[in-house]
C-alpha cells in the first residue's frame, strides 16, 4: 500500500452535520462545537451556511456563529455561498474560505434547481471573481459524483466536466461528493483516478456518506488513488434527506481511527473528538453514530 | 485494483450472531434463519455451536436446530466443536464441516483458558483427526488475530504460528478473526500477507468486526492480499463481549453491497437478505446494525 504520509480533516459537522437537524440549535451550542474542534487540531472547520433561512433555517446564525467563535490563525474557517448576498456576508465575518457547489447529475440539477450543470455553475462566476478579488480560498463541491436518488450512477464524464468547470472558475480545492452514500471503492477509484488526471490530487477532496456503510472503504480507496483531503463530520451527524432515518456523513472518529492505524499523520487528537462527539450526542438526545466513538467512550468509562 | 472474481460468504448470524443474545431464542427462529439464509444462496451457514450449555445457554438447541433446518446438498452448515463429546454430537446430526478454535494472544488463552496457546491447540487432536477419520471439512479459527482486549496488537508471528499449527492439524480452511474489531487495513493487509505466504489464500478466510467501524475498509484490503472467503452476521447480529454495546460482526448486507459494487459475486440474493435483516432484527425487537439493510429496506418501503 502506497498511501500518503498526512491528510487533511476537513470537519463539516457545523454545517453538513447539523443543517438538516430539525430542532434549531442554538448559536452558542455551534460556537462551543467549533470551538471545541478547534483545539482537537482540525485545520479545516465548515462552520456555517449563508444561504436563505427560508431554505435552511437550522443555518440562518451563521454570522453570529462566524462572529462568536475563537478562531486560529491556521485554521481554515469555510462558509457556503450560494450568491452574492450569501458572500457578502462571508466576507463580512471573514470567512478564510467560500464554498460552491454543483450536482455532477444532470437529472438532480434539474429537479432541484431547475436549470443545466452548466447553467448552475455560471451562476457561481460573480462569487468566484469576488473570492478571488478578496484573497479568500474558493472550493467547489461537486455533488451526487458517484449516484443521484434520479438517475441512478453518475457517468465519470460528467464528474470530470464540472470539476472542469470548477477548475476554470479558480477554485483551490475540489470536492468528489458521494452524496447519497452508494459508491463502492472501485466505482470511487475510477472516479478519482480520472479526476486526478487533471487536477493535482493535492486539490482535491474525497466527501462521503456512510448511507450504505461504504465510506471507510471508499476512504481507503481514494488514498490509494492519492487523495490526501477527507471531509469528515463527529458522530457522525447529519442525515440523508434521500433516506429518512439513514446514516449521514462519515464519523470522525472511526476515520480517525483507520488514519491512526495506517499511520497517516492528521494533526488531530481522536480522544478529544471521542468526547465532543459525546457531548454533541448528549445534546441532540441521541446515540452516537460513530463506531470507533461508542466503542473508545465505553473504553474510557470503564 | 486485481481483486477475486468470485467470493465466499460465510453467514455466521446463527452462531455467532445469536450466541451472544441474553433472552433465549426459540429454536424454530433459528430453522426460520438458517433456512431463509440457505434460500438466499449462501454456500456456508454457521449453524450451531455444541460447547457445554453451562458456558453457551444460547447454543443449547443445537441438535435441534440441525436436524430441523432443510438443507440443500451444495450448502455448507458448519458446527462449532470445542471437543470430542461436541464433535460426536456433530457427527449424528451430519454437520458438513466442524470448527476448532485458539487465540492468537498468548495473554488471551492464559487469561480465558487458563493455558498455552500450543496447548489450547494440541487439545483438538482428537476432534481434528475424528473429523477427517469421518470425512468431514474441519476449519480452524484464530480469534485475537489483529488484536486483544489484554496485551493490545497481536504480533502476525504468533498468528502465523496458530495457523501453522491448524495446517499441521489438518484444516481444510482457517479463520483470520479480529475479535474485538481494532484491526485497521494495513495491519490486516500484513497479516494477510503473511498468512498467505505459509497458506494458499483460497483456504484463508477474513472474520471482521465493526467495533470500530473498520470491517469494510479491513475486507477491501484482504481482497486485495487475495483473501476470498468472508464471515459476515445479517444485520450485523452480535456484539463484542469486551466493548459493551459496542456493535458485532460486520453485517451482510453492508458487504455484499459492496461486493456487488466491486463486480464480485458473490451467489447471495442480496434483497432477500435486506428483508431476513428486517425480520430478524424485529424478532429482536431492535433497529438493524446494518447500514445499507436500513437504506435498502427504506428504499423498498418508499
Amino acid at each position: 500500500m502506497s498511501l500518503p504520509d498526512r491528510v487533511k480533516i476537513v470537519e463539516v459537522s457545523p454545517r453538513d452535520g447539523l443543517q438538516n437537524e430539525k430542532g434549531i440549535i442554538a448559536a452558542a451550542v455551534k460556537i462551543e462545537l467549533i470551538d471545541r474542534l478547534t483545539s482537537a487540531g482540525f485545520q479545516n472547520i465548515e462552520a456555517a451556511s449563508f444561504v436563505s433561512p427560508k431554505w435552511v433555517p437550522q443555518m440562518a446564525d451563521g454570522a453570529e456563529v462566524m462572529l462568536g467563535i475563537q478562531r486560529l490563525p491556521d485554521t481554515i474557517y469555510s462558509v457556503l455561498t450560494p450568491n452574492m448576498r450569501g458572500f457578502n456576508d462571508a466576507l463580512a465575518v471573514r470567512a478564510d474560505e467560500v464554498v460552491i457547489f454543483g450536482s455532477a447529475s444532470e437529472a438532480f440539477s434539474q429537479k432541484n434547481i431547475n436549470c443545466s450543470i452548466a447553467e448552475s455553475i455560471a451562476r457561481f462566476e460573480p462569487v468566484a471573481q469576488a473570492a478571488k478579488a478578496a484573497g479568500l480560498r474558493l472550493r467547489g463541491s461537486i455533488s451526487c459524483s458517484l449516484g443521484c436518488p434520479y438517475q441512478g450512477e453518475t457517468p465519470i464524464q460528467s464528474v470530470v466536466d464540472v470539476a472542469q468547470r470548477f477548475l476554470a472558475l479558480g477554485c483551490d480545492e475540489i470536492d468528489v461528493a458521494d452524496t447519497i452514500g452508494v459508491g463502492t471503492p472501485k466505482r470511487v477509484r475510477q472516479v478519482m483516478d480520472a479526476v486526478t488526471r487533471i487536477i493535482d490530487p493535492a486539490r482535491i477532496s474525497g466527501h462521503f456518506h456512510d448511507t450504505y456503510g461504504q465510506s471507510l472503504a471508499n476512504i481507503l480507496a481514494s488514498l490509494e488513488a492519492g487523495i490526501s483531503i477527507f471531509h469528515t463530520s463527529v458522530a457522525g451527524l447529519g442525515g440523508c434527506p434521500y433516506a429518512k432515518g439513514a446514516t449521514g456523513n462519515v464519523a470522525t472518529e472511526d476515520v480517525l481511527f483507520m488514519m491512526d492505524g495506517l499511520d497517516i499523520e492528521t494533526g488531530v487528537d481522536l480522544n478529544e473528538v471521542v468526547d465532543i462527539g459525546m457531548w454533541i450526542s448528549a445534546h441532540l438526545g441521541r446515540k452516537t453514530a460513530s463506531r470507533a466513538g461508542s466503542a473508545l467512550a465505553a473504553r474510557k468509562a470503564a
